[in-house]
């Protein structure tokens, strides 16, 4: 019997997308389990550190986003062929994920006054900076974000760009020729767009 | 001849001491290049995403602290012994940057009123919540971090314990007992008790 993976996380792409494309990509059947937001004060108690997504694997609960989609990369062959090459992967991934969080910082800013403070800053300096280093990478990297190949780094970064596309309200890759290239090498692997076809429709 | 490995970092315990304490373990004799304050402006740009500790191994280049730490751990061994125990000993370093950063916030915030509302969230919620619930699992595995072994979780969390002590001002470990004995069985390895014993005395 197959192992039972379920998935556990809000009705969103965000966080939890990474590790939907990479158990599509590996045809690991999985149940989405999306859950309300307004279950979530009573689900929250029970979550490792009260957070979510969370994992089960075969009713083993596995937490940290990141974690879990190294886990699955190992399991769907989506790793570098040497330690070496896992560093240079999982360092692009927290450097997506450092993109990542200052764009959360400033979309989720309840503060008008001091968000106001922070556009500059994240679409003069930030932005800039790390799209131009990324882009060059992709340009050295065959389309790809590390080792020169399809790693999960590639759709670690696919899969949150709706989210951070929306939360900065443009299109990160628009003046990027080169990664609107790893865009596009992974939206055109089959199980990737099977899944994108059949995923419920949501706003990030 | 052996591998060359040079740290370059502030002259700080901070994100590079989890790497020279998994340098000291293993027996990696590493250059631990401690640059002044003054000159990161010109180092700044020729690192890579602006940002240190960086690790070169045989003048390759490694960044994100993390990512380092990872791959040193699976050189001296200090990893899981397959991917579900990887994915348990990651998801504990994640959390572990994740209360490192929730202090951080606090300590680095230079608006008076702002840090001051942060002091009872990070002090009466956040602190306990986390370090309660990591002196469980420190409980539940034998005085380590997870699989119930000594890993690289533990080291991580030991080397990041007085650069954390001194941003929250406190002794994190003080009311937690087997935090106190996961920090006991790190310190008391004779390689880090002998790299502790010769490091650079610096106040984080």
């Amino acid at each position: 019997m197959a192992p039972a993976y379920k998935l556990t996380y809000f009705p969103v792409k965000a966080l939890g997308e990474p590790l939907r494309f990479l158990m599509s990509y590996g045809g690991i059947e999985f149940e989405d389990y999306r859950f309300e937001r307004e279950n979530w004060p009573n689900l929250k108690p029970n979550m490792p550190f009260g957070q979510v997504p969370v994992l089960e694997v075969n009713g083993k609960l596995a937490h940290q986003s990141v974690a879990m989609a190294r886990y699955l990369a190992k399991q769907v062959k989506l790793v570098g062929k040497d330690d070496w090459e896992d560093l240079e992967i999982d360092a692009i991934v927290d450097t997506v994920n450092d993109l990542r969080h200052k764009i959360a910082l400033y979309h989720y800013e309840q503060d008008a006054a001091i968000k106001e403070s922070r556009k500059e800053p994240l679409f003069k300096e930030t932005l800039p900076y790390y799209l131009e280093r990324l882009d060059t990478i992709a340009k050295n990297n065959n389309g790809h974000l590390a080792v020169g190949k399809l790693t999960w780094a590639d759709l670690y970064f696919v899969a949150l760009l709706d989210t951070m596309n929306c939360y900065a309200q443009m299109d990160l890759t628009g003046n990027y020729p080169n990664l609107q290239t790893v865009k596009n090498n992974v939206l055109s692997v089959p199980a990737i767009k099977a899944w994108i076809e059949k995923r419920p429709d949501t706003e990030f």
